[in-house]
């Protein structure tokens, strides 16, 4: 359960490719009863890409507000979290690549996101991919790339009221 | 524990390789006090695989009757079970693979499968490998399979009984 | 909780890279109030291995006294561990990489340190990566450190005392 109106809360839902942790934190915001908000922080690159998001955004229905945010996520929070609304944003690990195409200094932005949950208006619920347990990638961007992920959980999580692992369709609370 | 004799009931293993999974089924298989049944998806390719697949058979001793199953799943699945047998299937990610070799449909055989499973005649321990908490590859072939596995497990978990994740030989419940 | 003063335990944590598996061993130990010891398995080999090292030992401060012993893990606990002391092997994963390079035989020392563990006089908390939940890698020696790594785990689950799982910093019980 999402915190009730009027109380600020983090959620950080990690899981593997195709794990259903996307579907969980639907459930999740939709249970809660409150406006339903997704920000879609994925950029379209290539048709692959645009097939995957347009399949996401058929599977959740009308009743959700779409946002797409690839980048400023801050601000979109800042303006999109209210106590009436729960804010979803699909995916971290997609926030961190546009943020590598562009140089941007992930360190930094990722401490600014944490200043800004601290801070938001209403709940919000984070989806990112568990990228770290497969064998160590050939190439040093995948390398840094999954540090910056790694690190980015653990920083969300150490602030979150709740953080789920999801296998399987299935949630395992890890904390909350 | 598997459901006792009579009941039907589905049991997914889901974990890494080498995590200890396929052990872990086979010592629920054997506790039931069934007659024990392996189906093996694996299809000899190579030399590799070929020792893999005799290490593994060495390993299960004479108490089992195995049957090699690549891709008709489903059919071996109607045919060995009964109320007097646990039926362990070792591997869901190698008859994916099966399947994608040969062009096959993957999600009109997901729903098969699972339809396979809602009326068989006894209790059937599934093993498949998690694969999706790795960096994305590289090739879309890699990411598909990714994808049909992810996709497949939910929806088996979504029937199950039962849901083990398994890491380091020690099981986590995830349902049931 | 580490084991008191006087008993011997081995403590087993699994984790994906930056899981906060290592932060988490080293709060164990430190929380022990046991005299803390660092094993370090890493071995130096170009400059990024380097960086990942310095920043670790400069992260864990002062208190610890340091050892580094890329293969002869043995040798090193049976030196090092103490009733009065805990110490933490970081990691087994890169103790392992070390083996595969000397071309030693990794199932006689796997054998050999679950020996070691048996007989050290202190507690020993070994952090190792959890490598086999992605896509199958394409090269067989990379194949092989799965099979290496997946093994040695379940063989120090099996006589270990505790066993974590850490995700996002945060540890999930899985024995003990």
């Amino acid at each position: 359960m999402l915190k009730p109106t009027g109380e600020a809360g983090t959620t950080l839902i990690l899981g593997g490719a195709r794990s259903g942790k996307s579907g969980f934190a639907e459930r999740l915001v939709l249970e809660s009863g409150l406006v339903p908000v997704y920000v879609a922080t994925g950029r379209v690159l290539d048709e692959e890409m645009g097939d995957r998001i347009a399949k996401h955004r058929q599977q959740r229905g009308e009743a959700w507000k779409t946002v797409e945010e690839p980048e400023d996520l801050e601000t979109a929070l800042d303006h999109e979290t209210r106590p009436d609304r729960a804010v979803l944003v699909d995916c971290l690990t997609l926030w961190i690549t546009n943020l590598m195409m562009n140089d941007a200094d992930i360190l930094a932005r990722s401490a600014s996101l944490c200043g800004t949950l601290s801070r938001v208006k209403g709940p919000v619920v984070l989806v990112s991919n568990e990228v770290g347990m497969g064998i160590v990638p050939e190439n040093r961007m995948a390398r840094d790339f999954r540090d910056h992920a790694g690190r980015l959980h653990q920083q969300i999580a150490a602030i979150a009221a709740q953080v789920y692992f999801v296998a399987a369709g299935l949630p395992l609370k890890m904390k909350g």
